[in-house]
């Protein structure tokens, strides 16, 4: 498949056909993921895929209940990971520093970079995927059950299967103008009524045209951003960032 | 080109000739990446491409004083950015919370997946690109010079170009063997000789055995982690993400 099809046909797909995924291909995503750009080849991240069906079940129940992802072959969780550099510098006889948000955030990139190479060689195959963001939430019960040390936690998480016909059919939902995400030099916030421009262009490219703006956004709000998952979401990443967040005795100098 | 060509063969570019980009391509870049999946369809995420020359100088000198960058005839900025809802929310009345640290981690991987289109595009079209993550450092300058909001902070940043022949022809280095970077449910921690042994395997794929690993691991520890430039990281990470990791009154509660 051509590049540029992949990229503007791949959607996020929820329903797959009960079949597994080749070996083969499956170890192809896998080399995908890792041929990914990422900082002085370190490979910040480690990939989990769950298998067994307790972990599976645990973790449709933590990301916000959403047990149709229990039907995706592949359930893959890519954790943000300096344990591993910190034990290599260890089996070296160095004394790393703990690491530090900084740290931190070099390698949820690192895995999120990887994870999108993953999606891209998925759609190439012909396998629908789709992101799990809910993977932030329930700090504590995730990190048990995968087994997670205090410098590794999760960056993202992807389900990837054949996907249904219906699924195949389902149109993508257009992106908003580039006009509304592309500045040039600096940031410019903008008006209340350019807001609105673009959300009601949108709409239309979606051929679901607005009819009350208010009442439309606020729908979307309430189910987004004022709901019980995305205040969790933030609960659970406090907790996981919260080892990275401290100063060192060293900075406090 | 092939999807899995362009995954294979893409490694990061840092010599430019000095062309532009015609207009038309970098519109299809720009396409690319908002092409990408995105939590809810938001584009949690703005694309900020750096022209004015005083800027492109400022970001590569608190990017780790790394001047080539400047040869680069596109550089541009992805910032995680709740800012657009919060006015977009507000444009239609109501009163969005302030932004957490669940709501920046999802803006963050939101603009790394849109960055990673954006390369493999790139690639596609011939173009050479190099992520720069220093971009995290100097906070209190880039969000200046950038004139970020509050709820707006670098993500990742690309430079991207012609490459030159040199670099064409350049050896993409190996990745770690597979067995080092995927786990099966669980994440597995490894004895000091697993490390040494995965350092090893890795160095003699790029032609390159290790003669010393005590000596060669730790002055790339030195170079990489005990740096300045990574301690630098780490305050200006937390700087930027302090404003999200406060407890909301309602959490205190």
């Amino acid at each position: 498949m051509e590049v540029w099809e992949a990229l503007k046909n791949r959607k996020s797909m929820r329903v797959f056909e009960d079949r597994a995924i080749d070996e083969e291909i499956k170890e192809q995503l896998y080399a995908a993921a890792m041929e990914a750009p990422s900082a002085g080849n370190q490979l910040l991240y480690s990939i989990i895929e769950v298998r067994d069906e307790e972990k599976r079940k645990l973790l449709a129940e933590t990301c916000d209940q959403q047990y149709w992802i229990l039907k995706a072959p592949l359930i893959v969780v890519f954790v943000a990971d300096h344990r591993r550099w910190c034990d290599l510098y260890r089996a070296a006889g160095c004394t790393p520093r703990k690491p530090g948000l900084g740290d931190a955030w070099l390698a949820m990139s690192d895995a999120n970079i990887a994870a999108q190479n993953m999606v891209i060689a998925a759609e190439s195959f012909g396998l629908g995927s789709c992101y799990i963001g809910d993977i932030i939430e329930q700090h504590e019960r995730v990190k048990e059950a995968l087994c997670l040390p205090d410098e590794v936690f999760p960056a993202c998480m992807l389900v990837i299967g054949h996907p249904s016909e219906q699924q195949k059919q389902r149109k993508k939902p257009a992106r908003f103008h580039r006009d509304y995400i592309v500045h040039t030099d600096v940031y410019h916030t903008m008006e209340p009524q350019v807001h609105q421009h673009f959300f009601e262009e949108r709409a239309l490219r979606n051929e679901t045209p607005v009819v009350d703006f208010p009442a439309q956004v606020e729908a979307f709000w309430k189910r987004k951003y004022e709901s019980v998952f995305s205040r969790e979401m933030n609960r659970s990443a406090r907790a996981y960032l919260a080892a990275f967040a401290e100063e060192t005795e060293e900075e406090k100098r």
